[in-house]
Order: structure tokens, then sequence, then C-alpha cells
């Protein structure tokens, strides 16, 4: 099990991520990602990008995290993305009322309630102020909207917010997107940024951020589109499913293929993303034996997701969500299709175009506008609708049309109908939507968390990030053992000359060579090289491997392609040994 | 010259870029990167990335882009970072005043110019409203900051900006930085991520955004670091002095030692960085017959800046800023060491210790505390200065200390001075800093600009956008001549393999094979490969080069290996033919 702290502080001391602003005292749920972070960090993307966007031929934008205020109120955020707040009236602190419901009852309850809801929960299981130990007075519980709200422009100032999500940059700009992949389904829009949610009671760490990065993939199929076929294969899902849950059972190790079978995962393309997700979260060194994919439970889905699925990381003995796999239907698109003054429907054409028989009722406008007045066109309009399942409808002198329950009679002989073809060569639709949405930021700590170990190397205990050579922050550290006889200017070239090549490196001086080791164990670097007397002799330089500690001596004039061959995955170190 | 209108279609008709939320009626000064233009942006920052991060060996951070106000009272921004906004009373718009006097007087003047000697300027010289043309009232005449405002959390809710800046992240965690340089000057700390300004008048482009992009880099070094040695090059630099700009002069072409030699750059490591990124400009496809070094008019500068660059590039006629070099001095650490808790200084130790003398005063405390009370300190620390400037003062019985112009007779009785050796290891200093500050949103556009040509490929007119393949956003594109006999299936296969490899690959299979070409030559596509039935006699299919439109054939499984030699620069497309 991994300890949290332990966890936190080699985090600081090497240099992946820490409070912000802590020279001004901080301010809670903003942290600061360190040389070696930021550089984890852009290798994860980087990686996620190179899989789910460049690998699956989608495309990916970049949208701004600020946006007017009726971007939000079509999506719903600006009524709907609270948290319920209750504020103790002794000491004023504010909490986040579904937490203290969960840690004081152990009862949870779905973030959608509304405050009435929640009052009557409150009438029959009191709470108490995690700070003062004061009852709390329900009187205080108020809607809280986690947006960050600011004004933009001079004079009046528009009210815009930041995204609460990457998504809404995708779906507001959808009837654009939709021309790039020239009216085609489906089509996959991803994007990679930063979101911000005013949280109450951020978190110590990276868990619980008030800015964090998500990477967030749209996939848009048509709503008939039941998903592509998955083929059979070795990878293992562990499932947590809505029936496990509930009887607290075990998870369920099935492969894709086997979990539609059996019917734990309803949608294809839900089943698609599992099983692609899967081979990623191991490719960057999450320990898939503290691992799971748990089914949402009927009252945790969001109003307008069908079936749901979160990845889940073990740390320290707790489940996190990692990333979100939803079926979001056409939610988002038709929010946007009423509020907006753009088309966001896509017409997609039949493979083969349909003649229909439609009728003309060519009406006496001069009978129809005085008499019904602004009534004309719906009545007209009801005409044609009985027209269509009834032709003759025409044929008494008088038609009764029912309107809001006014029955208004029409005289035929004002009408005049024909018959003609008309050729049907498509159909505007609503997209529906499946998305897997990550947290980086989480990804980010679980696998520092799964990445540390604590070992014994020649009788000393050392701290180890195992980081997988692929995401680790520096790719190999360059030591001369001495800073004379020349061992530092040729350890100092050796660096120069990686570093053009692109090899991300440490170069070290200072302290015994075992020291230099234990950094760059800390901080997860796959590789050192050491350039001592022996070069002199033979041109032979070490080179040691992280987690063995093992050494080998290498021609030093091979180093680029050997490191080269270790960084794009054609070679091991145990290949070299 | 670049036809900006013509590029600001093309941008907007092919995913480069185009206004955000246009449904919603928009927000000036906000932009979406459409599918090309995003991968457009990775690709260039990871190319900076490359240059300046890990090529120089330098670190980089990610900080959040919301800070509490005071990190921006310290760094001047809350109160200092304004624009002077003058609104008419008559159609009520907003306008930013120097704008103002710029276009309508050709006058400019510097942006920290006060209130007070804004109106001296109105006197002698009245503004139109641009929108209604009465004349502007100068009473209407006030500071605008330009940071966006927010709240943090709930209750109270503390006052938050959003970072007009990327480089004040880096600042205000200098200590923690510092220790992970392990106390060794210079070091380089970069940031590359969104700032915000909240412009009056924001343009239509990516020329002024209220939410942009930088890459910034602060090189911190010890205050008497001249920087490093210069090696004569034969790399030129387009340099357009101060004294060239004042004679209307021409750019002097000079390599970088030349210019330190003829005194044109005073700074080595501005030059070195001139140098360095004129290098960077070239390989992403900035067109250096339109790019020159300008330097700071004498009123250009910000008051902590000592000497100052802007790389500039011609766009339409204009001159537009893509990257600004400066001498910071120590302006920025001194700010925060003052205003916060914490110590910015470093501890720099001496190459050898050096021996001091000091006195120690052994004073009796019993006649001190009483005697003096809460000056007795103060008292005693300057006979302790008086001491190292004249060890006879003990002789006396009396000492007479000067405190704030009051004299205190103090009994040389009571003090019992011994003397001792000090060993001094080092002194702590407040770094300079040198900061190259690139804005990522106007470098995409200029390259967009400079790229973007017309020409007549067999008789017909084609827009074609010249970008270096290394930077393009899509690198290749696999059309099959028609959707049938299998060639499809080819292609997607070719595309999906392709993809795997981390290729960026368009599969297009509408329209002809020309429109195929055309559509792929604006997006700046450098390769393009068509499987068509040859394929089925000799294995081969064509490979196409953007700009010369030239065809060559290759054997289909060759491919993979050939775009790679293409990607890494090991070989070129002429190498081919």
């Amino acid at each position: 099990m991994t300890n949290v702290d332990d966890l936190n502080e080699l985090a600081k001391r090497r240099g992946f991520f820490f409070p912000a602003n802590d020279s001004y005292g901080g301010l809670a749920g903003f942290y600061v990602y360190g040389p070696a972070g930021a550089a984890l960090k852009n290798n994860i993307e980087n990686s996620w990008r190179a899989k789910f966007v460049i690998g699956e031929g989608h495309f990916e934008i970049s949208t701004p995290t600020i946006s007017p205020s009726p971007v939000f109120k079509a999506s719903g955020h600006l009524d709907e993305f609270d948290d319920l707040l209750i504020t103790c009236s002794t000491c004023e602190t504010s909490h986040r009322a579904d937490h203290l419901l969960k840690s004081q009852h152990t009862l949870s309850q779905s973030s959608d309630v509304s405050i009435q809801e929640f009052k009557k929960f409150l009438s029959m299981y009191s709470l108490t102020c995690p700070s003062c130990k004061n009852t709390l007075d329900d009187s205080t519980l108020r809607e809280f909207n986690l947006m960050f709200a600011t004004k933009v422009g001079p004079g009046s100032q528009t009210p815009g917010y930041l995204r609460p999500e990457t998504a809404q940059g995708i779906f507001v700009e959808f009837p654009r997107l939709s021309s790039y992949a020239r009216g085609k389904l489906p089509f996959g829009v991803a994007q990679i940024g930063t979101s911000y949610r005013n949280e109450i009671s951020p978190r110590k760490g990276l868990t619980r951020l008030r800015e964090f990065t998500q990477a967030e993939l749209e996939l848009f199929i048509h709503p008939t589109d039941l998903g592509p076929t998955i083929a059979p294969t070795t990878t293992k899902l562990p499932l947590y499913s809505i029936s496990q849950q509930e009887s607290n059972g075990t998870l369920e190790s099935v492969t894709a293929r086997e979990a539609l079978d059996q019917n734990i995962i309803s949608n294809r393309w839900i089943a698609y993303y599992l099983e692609l997700s899967i081979d990623w979260y191991n490719s960057i060194g999450i320990d898939l034996n503290r691992f799971r994919y748990r089914q949402h439970m009927p009252n945790e889905l969001a109003h307008y997701a069908s079936d749901c699925w979160d990845a889940e990381v073990e740390i320290g003995g707790d489940w996190i969500e990692i990333t979100g796999f939803a079926h979001r239907g056409n939610y988002d698109l038709s929010k946007h299709n009423t509020h907006s003054s753009d088309d966001f429907t896509m017409f997609i054409p039949l493979d083969e175009p349909q003649k229909k028989i439609q009728t003309n009722l060519n009406p006496d406008m001069e009978y129809f506008g005085p008499t019904f007045g602004k009534l004309a066109p719906e009545i007209l309009s009801r005409i044609d609708e009985m027209a269509m399942s009834n032709s003759n409808i025409f044929d008494p002198p008088e038609i009764n049309v029912d309107i809001n329950g006014t029955i208004h009679s029409v005289l035929s002989k004002h009408l005049h109908p024909t018959t003609g073809e008309t050729i049907i060569n498509g159909e505007h639709i609503l997209p529906h939507v499946i998305e897997p949405s990550f947290g980086i930021d989480r990804i980010i700590y679980s696998i520092l968390a799964h990445a540390f170990h604590e070992d014994t190397i020649d009788g000393e205990t050392r701290f180890l990030l195992s980081l997988p050579p692929s995401i680790a922050p520096t790719f190999v550290g360059i030591f001369p053992l001495l800073t004379r006889d020349n061992l530092d200017v040729i350890a100092q070239d050796m660096a120069s000359n990686l570093r053009t090549s692109g090899f991300s490196v440490t170069h070290d001086e200072s302290g015994s060579i075992g020291k230099r080791y234990r950094r760059q164990d800390e901080v997860g670097t796959p590789f050192c090289v050491t350039i001592d007397h022996q070069y002199f002799e033979d041109h032979t330089v070490t080179l040691r491997e992280r987690n063995s500690a093992t050494q080998i001596r290498i021609e030093a004039n091979s180093i680029p392609t050997i490191l080269e061959s270790l960084r794009n995955g054609s070679s091991t170190f145990s290949d070299l040994v």
C-alpha cells in the first residue's frame, strides 16, 4: 500500500508537484507541477494524444477557457452545476453537505438532489460542524455554483465563466466541426486542457483541484450506430458491475467481447473504449492489480447518461476515479440546438434516395387569411398532415381541424390539392455522443503512487519510482565520476549531444556516485551513464538500469544509438546485459 | 504580400482558427484552434520545448492560471497593469486612448504614461470617437486594469486573478526552484501556457487576444554574469537598432559576435538568445526575409528592463512583435523578496572561504537591559559596527552611540570584548533574469502568413501552405483512387498502420484525386500517397510532394520507412526522385 505522506513529501522534494504560491500562504486547490512533474505531464499528454487522437484518426481542437454566459445557460451549468453548501452559524466555516452526510452517516446521496430533498435528510440525520463540533442549522443550506465567474471587456462588461469541463468547447463548435468531418459519422473530437471548479473543499494533493487538466474525447455517432464489432482478444477487463456492487461481490475478469455477450456492458462503443484504455493505462505504468472498471449505480448516473463506467485505481486503501466513460446521448447537442442561433443537426444522405408522395394544398389565401387570421398557417399544416394519412379528406365540403381543443371548419372548395413526387435524399439528425473523459492530474498521481517503492540495494534502503522509460521525466542521467581529469568535460559534451537529439538529460556532478544514483532513482530516471577513468583506456562508460541497479560497460560512442533503441522500445536493458 | 482576408478565410475553411462561440454571437478576443490549428500548435510547442528546454538542459514547470491577489500586488500588476480607457459620452463606446493618439495623430506614447501626462496630450491634440465621430471628453479618461478578476472558494471568497503572463508563476516559486537547481547559477525555467489580458480592443485574428499562449524562459544568472562566450558563426541577425530607427535607416545584417563587438547589442546573453532563436524561427517556417530584431527605443522600455529587443515579422505590410528578449535585472525577485514571507535570495558559496576577524562584545546584560531597555540591542549592534572600523573604541571609559540623533553614553567596563576569526563561505544574492518571451499565437499566425502562397499547377490556381514537414498538422494524406476493387480497404489499412506508428494521417476518399490534393495543399500536408490499380500489378503506390506537386512510384511496403526518414530529416523528397 502506498504511504501517501511519503509520496507527497517525495513529490515536493523531487519537483513533481507542490502547493502553489506557498510564499504568500497559498490558496487551497491550486498546485504547481515542478520540473519532474511537468515533464511527466507532457509525456502523459503526448502519449494520450498518440493513442486516442492520432492513433484513432480523430481531431484535436483547442477552445478558450473563458466563455460567455449564454453558452453555460444552454449547457445547464449556470443553473445546475452546484454543490450544496452548509455554513456553521457558530464558527462560520462552510462545508459540502453531501460529504458530511457521507462521512457522518455513511449515507451517500446523488449529487443531483435538491435542497428540499436534502432538508428531509437533515430532519432525520443531524450533522455536526467538523471544525467546531456544533450542530449545523439547515437554514444555511444553499446551492453554490462551482463555476468561476469573471467579466469581459471594458464598459458594461460581459459576464463570462471559466469552463468546468473541456467538452462544452467541443459541443458548442459542433456546426463547424461537422463540416470538417465533411458530414460523415462517426467522428471523434478531443481536447486536452485546463478546466476549473470552485470546489467547496479541495483536497490536499492532486485528487480534487480547483484548476485541473482534462483529456476528453467526444465521439459523435449516428443515433442508430450500435458500435464496432468487438473481436475476441486476450485482454481481460476487471469489471465491477452494478450487480457485483449490490451483492458486495468481486471483480469479474472478462474480455470486452465476453462482457458484451454476458450483458455486463450494454454498449459496444463503451466496451471498445474500456479495452483501448486498459492498454494505455498499462503502458503508462498504472498497476492493473490496483485497477478496476466500476459501473455507475442507477442513482449516480448524470441525468443525460444512459450507461456509465469509471476507471478507478487504489491508492492508500481508497479507490479514486481517473476516467469516466459515458454515453451522453444527444443531450448536449440538443441543448445548443435549442438555445443557439445555429443548426446543430447533421444531414445524413440516404444510400438510395427515396420517393415520397406529397400533397400541395394550393389554398385560396383570400379566404384563409381573412377567415382564420394568424391561425391560417397552423390550420393548413394540420390539413397537410391529415392528408398524408388519408387522401380522402378533401371529399366532404367541410374539414374540421382541432387546434388546442377548438374545432375550426374549413371549406374544402378553397383548397385545390394536387399530388406530386418528392425525392428524399437524407435526413437531419442530432448525433449521439460517447465520451471517455480522463482526469490527467489524478492519472499522474496514480502513476506516481503505483510506481513508488521502497527497496534495499547493497544493504541500503532507497525510494524508487519505477516509471516506464517512455514517460519518465528524465530519460538519462550523465555523471562524471570526478570533476577533474577532463571527466567533467566529457560528461558535459555527452549531455549536450544527447539533448540536441531530443533526450531529456540530467547532468549531475555533485556528491558521491551513490547519492547521484539515489536522486535519479527517486525521480524515476530509468538509465544513468557514468564516465570514469576506464574511458581513457578502452573508451567505455557504464550504463546503469534503475530498477535492477545493474551496470554494464558500453562503448561511449554507441550510447546515443543504445539509448534511442531503449527509448523507442526496439530493445530492452536485459537484451544488453 | 499576404492577403490577410484570404488567410483568415482559409484558416476558417481548413480548421486552423476561427472566432469562438459563434453560435452564441461570439465574444471578441477569444479564438478556437480547429483540428489543423491545434495540431500545428502542438507541433510548435513541442519544437520550442525541444530547442529551448530540453536542448538547453533547462527546467519546465506548470503553474496555475489563477493566483491570489497578494502575488499580483507584489508583482505590480494590480496597481500598474493598466491601459488608459476613454469612453465616448455620446455613443458610450470605450477605446484605448494610446491607440487613438497613435492612429489619429501618428504620435506614439509609452504605455507607462500617467493619466495626468496623457491629459496634457489631449489638451494639445483632440481625439474623435471612431464609432460616432464626436470629440472625446478627457474627463472620461481612466485606468483600466487588464487582469481578469474572479473569486475563489465559498463563504467570504478570496479575490483571485487570471495571470497576465506565465513568468510570474516562475518567479513566485523561485525559492523551491532554486533548491531543485541545487544552488547553482545560471539555471533556466520555462513555462508554456495560457495567459489572459482583458484587452479594451482585441483585434480580429490571432494578434491581440484576450486569452493567449505564451512560451517564456526565465534564465536566472549571477548579477556579475556577463554571459557566455559567443563564438563567431555564419548566422546573420537582421538587427534594427535604436540608431538605425532614429535615422530611418536599414537593417544591419551582422553575426551575434559582430553585434557585440560593434556594441549594437550590449548583453552577451541577449546576443546568445537572438542567435539561438533565429535558428528556431527558420526551422518552423518563418520567412527570414520578412523578419527583423528591433531594439526597444528608450521610451518603450519597461521600467525594469535594461536592454530589450523584439523579434518582429512582416504580415500584410505591418510589423508585428512575436517575441520579446529582455534583461529584467532582479526586479521581479526583489519584489517577491520584499512582499512575501520567503527568502528569494540564493546562497552562492565562495570558491575559497574567506577569513574575517570578528569582535564579540560579551556585554553585562544586567547593566544594558535596565539602562537602555528596548534600545539595548540596537546600541550593541551599533557598537559592533564601530568596532569593525576602529578596534580602539573600548579604550575610553565611555562610548557615545548616536541613535536617531540622540546620544547614548555606554560605560566601556560593561563590555568584555574578545576577538575571533569567522569563516565566510559565501554570500546571499538576488539573481538577475534574462527573459525570452514568445507569443505562440502570433508565431502561428506568422507561420501561416509566410507559408501561404497562390501558384499555378497544371494550369489551375491553387492555395498552398508550404509548411515545414516537421510542423505540418497532417504529415501524410492516404487516398484510394476509387472506393472499390479493395483500393479503399488497402488505403484504410495503410492509414491505420501509419497512425499506430505515430504519424498524423488524413484518410480521404471523397471527390476527385485532384480535389483531394488541393485540400491537403491548403492545409499544408507535405506528402500524399495514392493507391491505384497498379498496386495489383507491381505492389507500388504514388508518393506526391506538396510544393513541387511531383509524384513518384514507391514500393507500398517501404512507405512507413520512407515517411519516417522524411519525418526525422534523414532524407528529403528530392533524394527519392
